[in-house]
């Protein structure tokens, strides 16, 4: 069977230019390129083999991520790789580990935090990697609440040091990535006290380790939190546990580039605007956003080539079974995660732009723009993982009962990928970030001040409040304004309503928090219409390749169509649409699966994924499945005897009525 | 801090007597009396411990569970406890294990579909597990449509066997529990073929091992399918893989009660009425959704506890900060699951009556209500399986970054309860059914037979197609009768609409094939209006114990809202309530919240789940979760030394730049 491919068929009825289509998913030639030579390099490479993670036990998954990430740092200087590059590398290795949140998280915040001295002090010990470095700020006990946070870093003006100290239990730093096992150094989120005024959290610089044998230095007590989630997944990762007791730092090791403190002891504000700060969580959440789309799209690629390979019922006489994708039920499940998928992709292009946007304007000290950025990126990451997450689920349900072996990498997936709901801000408390705004932005629209961005439809809210839509037949909904205008006006009126009943509270703060899960539910509507605008925004570029454009019109209906049909109440309610036009949209979206079928098996392939990237067995681009799961099967441990472990001392005495002697 | 109770403030807030709340929960003051005793049996031996599962590898962890199950019927034997409380044992111990299978299928089955003389012989060597029997059903390539399985049985006439065949790879039996490793014999579903004839599909009985020496027989390949979802979890279990390579067994191994072959090899029917299968079927998926209420009882009861001790933002000035469980987006996410538990719960308790009416009508040759029952049983398998999956993930994002530690208990609640809904008939084929039972039943409206049993409501058609909802104000939505007509007219509008459109189709199976997505949106609606129902016909009963009733009717009605609120589209467009109606909804249900707050805690104290069958640091019955969570961290076999095994070989090369020559 080797080298059959079983998904030919399927290949060949595509309607596209499936390598035009990569180029559209990678965003460009050039990273198209770079990510198809990266991930066929670590695909290559046996040292890089992931498919036995489920099996391994804590200590040894442990050992081999550590590994792994100094073999691929030994490549990335081997093959002199440029940092594009090294990036790609570690992002196709698909494994949790310290590294992630040493250039993710320490070298960045040294950067944006720390003063020029600072970082050329710092930076080119991580740059070498003669320092590994964690990110410590949530705590046992706080984690959403930054300013809840209880770790004090006291100066002390006669030795010109911090004295940095866990106070209670609670303030044991907790969860931090790198920190449990690996790291040398860490920066540490603490109240700043000095001159006995608490000046809230500021970040510090502290060694964890001996740079020598790597055993905690005096007053550390450092270790790893426990299993998490799934086996595998996030379990390569050391996030830690970390108490201080009385540790003394030199005054240097604040990051001082927005906030100082003198030799003498005094809280000095610099000039720089702290609004420096949201930038980089503008950054941080663009790159979750595009992290979404590739966990989706991963998981859409498994389920949809093993939708395509599996076949259940529909036989008449014994014949052929149907392939489960040809099942409408099937299709209304999987389709719509495809289209999101796409969605999420060029929703995090678009965030990518937002932010060198919002960079440049911070630097012309232009903060105009960046509430409603701000906003707006808390928005699209809380509703693009949070589907993800959900659609990683649904994918693996859609494989029936092989979605749930590990071979099926599924559950890997999944595990790995639900803390991102969480971390970097937790999902609903971003919402509610977005609704704060969004009252905002209705209660000025009477002033004068023009809404911008993502909320500029809502300068239009006097013809929103009132406009119908104007569908009369299936086809209608097709086009890009009525689908535009259906959402705005939905999303706006949500909004005005939540306005309106807020109002009503004499005092406004206790109406946000007893109005709040309403005020989610608009969030929501805005946030989708921003993923629905972005997609019809795409669409107005110029897309070379046959039929490319024509899929991602189809998938942009479905998306939109399909987050239509889900929250119908809210279109009806506000008396958006009609029920008929609702129905319209639902016999339009039928057909647009139907259109989508045959591209189907393509539109994953343009992923460009790498069978040991996909690491499933169902999501093989070959489809020769079912030889393989047999396959893998026998690898388990528990097949290393014929007679398991345990038989003598257990089953054994069951079966021959030998209990009552036997040792159990 | 000792026995200290954290959450005794909570406690004193309940105004109901939990006690009776107990008894209401468990069923009956004797299985309340019972599961206490011997839930506390199984969390006072330490032989039952479960809090080191996630960390075991593979084969440990299916060691201890062979050496749990055994131990436990040696205990079961001592005790002399009564299959009630053998039953209870198991459930306490809170392990898949190969007894499940044995048990819950194997034993069952020959019970039901067993001759007088089959019966007599295999049983009693079952009740001794003298020998372990699992259940082969499912193939490689075969899983919901059982017509569609590939293995044979061909009966000899010259030595009056049947040969067992795995004719195909894909015929391969895959995911029987307890089939890998453990179990000696197994009921083998294979198309039955004689005299060149195929039969469709029966049950064998195939031995598997040799009773001496546990290797399997001539024939027999046999081996474990590797590892599944989750850390621990289902990895407890060993769901096998079996090839049948022309196995021979005595023509007495098929089970013969409704069917025969004869020395000749003829195939007979016997009058044993075929339609018992939907009996057994019935018994199945009542206990399916008993353990829904179970599992979606235990997430809710962890996240209840945790959000009452977990506090976040809402301090002034350094002051306490908010109970997580005061906010109201908690609460609109976590009530709702409450409520469900309890509706879940009752439903069971329903479906248990149901079978022993079906039962008692099979017996008497009425097979009249046996559809009805059969879709409704189907309905609510999947109704409730899908809701408690997802319920657990949503309790365990409910707990915040904690719940996605394996000391909560949570990650691997939802990987070891995921499989029920695909097993025992996929989620989206079983609404199918149903949705069938309910086309037909429209179709049958005019012909003046009456619709039965949970249709019976469909007899009002007339009336439901046209009324109003008559709600005015917020209490209004308080009324059983307008709750229960809201959810009749919609269910019912959403299939007459249905039948309608496939109506429109000139071939009826493509139409139903078309229309599958919208026809399961009307089974759902179907289900949930069951679930409904069934919660106030138990508030009809005679329920003692101050508030208890109270407390039941305010769940119910936020279970009806919530479900009402979710599918406001649905209640929208069929022009069953109006948008002011439905914002009323909205208003009660938050109102409501407020009236669940101050007893969430004994709500969930009522369920008597003890801290062993919990099994979350987060879900303490004490609150006393952070130091306990940091107590717990330390026994993570990373800990076990201070610098971490792979330092010596991987961090210090790294650090020291001495990579050039590192193995790696």
């Amino acid at each position: 069977m080797a080298g059959v491919d079983h998904l030919a068929t399927e290949r060949s009825k595509a309607c596209f230019d499936v390598e035009e289509m990569k180029v559209v998913w990678a965003g460009s030639r050039h990273t198209l390129e770079l990510s198809d030579r990266i991930s066929r390099l670590v695909a290559s490479d046996p040292a890089f083999r992931k498919d036995n993670r489920a099996m391994l036990s804590r200590k040894d998954l442990f050992k081999n991520t550590l590994r792994k990430a100094t073999y691929a740092w030994k490549r990335i200087i081997e093959l002199r790789l440029s940092e594009e590059e090294a990036s790609k590398l570690r992002f196709y290795v698909d494994e949790p580990a310290f590294t992630d949140l040493h250039w993710g998280m320490f070298v960045p915040a040294i950067k944006g935090q720390g003063t020029e001295e600072q970082q050329q002090k710092w930076l080119p010990l991580a740059y070498k990697m003669q320092i590994i470095g964690c990110y410590a700020q949530t705590e046992l006990g706080h984690g959403s609440n930054v300013q809840g946070l209880e770790t004090t870093a006291t100066f002390d003006p006669q030795t010109d040091e911090f004295i940095i100290h866990s106070p209670t239990l609670t303030s044991s730093k907790w969860w931090p990535g790198g920190l449990g096992k690996v790291s040398t150094h860490a920066l540490v989120y603490a109240r700043l006290i000095t001159a006995g005024q608490d000046y809230g959290v500021h970040g510090f610089i502290v060694q964890l380790r001996s740079l020598d044998d790597h055993l905690p230095l005096p007053g550390i007590t450092v270790g790893d939190i426990g299993m998490k989630f799934g086996s595998g997944a996030y379990n390569t990762m050391d996030n830690g546990v970390l108490r201080l007791d009385h540790v003394r730092i030199p005054r240097d090791q604040m990051l001082m580039r927005v906030s100082q403190v003198t030799r003498e002891g005094k809280f000095v504000q610099s000039n720089v605007p702290r609004q420096l700060v949201y930038g980089t969580m503008v950054y941080v959440r663009q790159t979750i956003v595009a992290d979404a789309s590739c966990a989706l799209s991963r998981a859409v690629c498994i389920a949809t080539r093993y939708s395509a390979v599996r076949r259940q019922f529909g036989s008449q006489n014994g014949g052929v079974e149907t392939q489960v994708i040809d099942y409408k039920t099937q299709q209304s499940r999987l389709f719509p995660l495809l289209a999101s998928a796409y969605a999420f992709r060029f929703v995090g292009e678009w965030l990518k732009w937002l932010y060198t946007d919002v960079t440049q304007r911070l630097q012309a000290s232009d903060f105009s723009t960046l509430p409603e950025a701000h906003a707006c990126t808390a928005g699209l990451k809380s509703l693009t993982t949070t589907a993800t997450a959900d659609g990683i689920e649904e994918c693996r349900k859609l494989c029936g009962g092989h979605g749930y072996l590990c071979s099926s990498g599924l559950p890997e997936l999944f595990s790995v990928y639900v803390p991102a709901c969480t971390y970097e801000g937790d999902n609903i408390v971003l919402l509610l970030q977005v609704a704060r705004f969004l009252m905002k932005t209705v209660s000025q629209l009477g002033s004068g001040k023009q809404p911008v961005g993502t909320t500029a439809y809502m300068g239009r809210v006097e013809h929103l409040m009132q406009c119908r839509s104007t569908v009369q037949k299936a086809d209608d909904w097709l086009k890009p304004s009525v689908i535009l205008e259906a959402f705005e006006a939905r999303s706006a009126r949500m909004s005005v309503a939540r306005a309106q009943n807020l109002a009503k509270f004499a005092n406004p703060e206790e109406g946000f928090l007893e109005l709040s899960a309403d005020l989610v539910e608009a969030a929501v509507a805005h946030c989708q219409l921003i993923v629905v605008s972005k997609f019809i925004e795409k669409l107005q570029q110029d897309i070379p390749g046959k039929g490319v454009k024509e899929q991602l019109e189809i998938l942009c209906n479905i998306y939109a169509l399909f987050i239509l049909h889900k929250h119908v109440g809210d279109f009806l309610s506000t008396g958006c649409i009609t029920p008929k036009q609702a129905s319209l949209a639902n016999d339009q979206l039928r057909s647009l699966y139907s259109q989508v079928r045959p591209n189907a098996i393509a539109l994953v392939d343009a992923f460009n994924y790498t069978d040991h990237y996909l690491g499933s067995v169902l999501g093989r681009y070959d489809g020769n499945v079912y030889p393989k799961l047999y396959e893998e099967a026998w690898k388990d441990p528990l097949n290393d005897s014929v007679v398991p472990d345990g038989y003598g001392e257990y089953i054994r005495p069951l079966l021959k009525q030998q209990l009552h002697n036997a040792r159990l």
